[in-house]
């Protein structure tokens, strides 16, 4: 059995927040039914894509607080829902940008409508119109709840504008680490530095997944806003390593724990840091080749692999992640870090460094 | 020189209003300026999507606000900006359902970066899902700092409150009037009935932007909670009338002032209560043949139009218009709504229903 991260952290916390999940779905769900049938539907959707995620961003949260001694639970739990309405949502629409249809094996949004819109006997072109204006829509409806859950905070209000702020300027980098991506991608290969896709993989997850929910666990603990300046470069590093796992696991991870075909990245061209490096060494010329095969199942697909790994693009990588995840932990040891949250991250960050999915 | 809404509205609060979305996107385009190069250019065209419109929300707040007594112009400027972001969010969102590159007779965001594609050269559907996917992350972007600015506000705790939960409505029944939106036109046309197609206009405009802003300005000035019940009726039926006016300048107003083409309502095959009633006449058949062909400008649109006219749809429509706007101004009439308020708001519902652009 696969040590998952749900097994080791808080369970009460884990039930807590479920529970809070499901009540939020429910409840929207039912408001829905007022209105057109298939808002209903939408919303069934996004209840379907919330499930089944490892809830690392509420963890994060939890883990700070309590560690620093919090023991407002329904503060936490609403501080985690948020962030993890926030992260569905940025699926929601990043599926959108990437044109995906399967997230985590399960049909999307996208696709849940699609299917539904074959079922009608919708034209191909009608169907993606009505499923990814959806998507767009339940995306919007995410976004706006997931504020919102820190906007009605009952801690004190020094408190919930501090997190507030938080929230904003996770945001503000997400979006600017999207942005890149979206830009990033439709210029020339050659116009991408390993720099500028790490940053951009920085931007886009490691701010709201891992620096943000970590510093909201701080403030809302009321500890030093030097620890939560800390905590904050903390989940960049740790996150980013987190990305750059991510990135391992689209290429050489087994597909019945991710969830994800280990196809995907390549079809897509996708410009990661591995594939950045890969560039730079004799083997590309021969990966270029084979990824712009339309057969890159079986053995084409081996074959990429075994020219990243032979040509040391894969060590590389590894490299990377450990680098990253190492001036993570290299920061726990900052006197403002207490010896039980530092410890908690460690177990939490090993946990992370060696998933499978 | 047509008389408009900003002739005669408060021109302090305008000012007020005008400065502070200007420095909004003042700030955010000058933070974004550390990220990618793009992510600035994507705050240059929200900001420039956000100039030209008519401010009819904030207006309803202050008109609101201050006929009920309200002096703390920095809440109603808040609260106005709020609602203005929301739209501009709603808005950008929409361009991409609709596929438009074009609002208010400017280049949308979608629009400026396939300008700018085109002038870095890239081929046609890189351009369009750069630009497309850049208005996502735009819309996200307001959409967020729309319902901050509620969060944020410094009047009473319990009031923030309440707009924050008449923000969320808003936002829950514009989404509903969305998805209607888009499943109804993915339905055969037979299956739009005249209800529904009202319904749903009512549901995607008139909530956000007649009832809430109507009723965020009661409850900013702290009216009693019948009167904002009163409001939130009186705006979906004023803002239902707003929308059918929309419907007719789509189709009989004149392009240099709405500053959106006369065709693009009937291109689009748009199912508004104006055709579901043509439907039902014996004009439809020509209707629906002229509606078909790829040259509908000039003679071919002259005689849809004349098509309308004849078969009683243009009069159906302004009746129907009408209709919405007298069972507005009944709701006046309630022994709850102070003089001051009826006239203001008669005035300004005059303004609206007499509006060519």
């Amino acid at each position: 059995m696969t040590i998952t991260a749900e097994a080791i952290l808080n369970p009460q916390f884990q039930a807590n927040l479920d529970a809070a999940l499901t009540d939020y779905f429910s409840l929207h769900t039912e408001r829905a039914a007022v209105f057109d049938s298939s808002y209903q539907r939408l919303w069934d959707a996004l209840s379907s894509v919330s499930k089944g995620g490892k809830r690392i961003r509420p963890h994060l949260v939890n883990e700070a607080y309590t560690a620093l001694g919090g023991t407002d639970i329904v503060s936490s739990v609403g501080v985690g829902v948020a962030f993890e309405l926030l992260h569905t949502a940025f699926v929601v629409h990043d599926d959108i940008i990437d044109g995906d249809v399967v997230r985590r094996g399960n049909l999307n949004v996208t696709g849940q409508f699609l299917t539904l819109a074959e079922e009608e006997g919708l034209d191909y072109e009608t169907a993606l119109h009505w499923a990814e204006s959806s998507a767009l829509i339940g995306g919007d409806l995410l976004l706006t709840h997931a504020q919102r859950m820190i906007a009605t905070l009952t801690c004190e209000a020094s408190v919930r504008d501090a997190i507030l702020d938080l929230y904003e300027e996770a945001v503000f980098i997400t979006a600017a680490g999207e942005q890149a991506d979206v830009s990033l991608s439709s210029q020339p290969q050659s116009a991408l530095t390993l720099e500028r896709v790490i940053q951009m993989e920085e931007h886009k997850t490691a701010a709201y997944s891992f620096g943000a929910p970590l510093q909201a666990g701080v403030v809302l603990a009321g500890a030093d806003a030097g620890l939560s300046e800390v905590m904050g470069e903390y989940g960049r590093l740790l996150g980013t390593a987190f990305q750059l796992r991510d990135d391992y696991l689209g290429l050489f991870g087994e597909e019945s724990l991710t969830g994800k075909s280990v196809l995907s990245d390549l079809r897509e061209g996708k410009s990661t840091p591995i594939m950045i490096f890969a560039r730079g060494t004799d083997a590309w010329p021969l990966i270029e080749e084979l990824r712009s095969r339309t057969d890159i199942e079986g053995t084409v697909h081996k074959q990429i692999l075994n020219a990243l790994i032979d040509s040391g693009a894969r060590t590389f990588l590894e490299d990377l992640e450990q680098e990253y995840s190492d001036r993570a932990s290299e920061m726990l040891a900052d006197p403002l870090v207490p010896a039980l949250l530092a410890d908690r991250l460690t177990v939490m960050s090993e946990l992370l460094a060696g998933r499978r999915s």
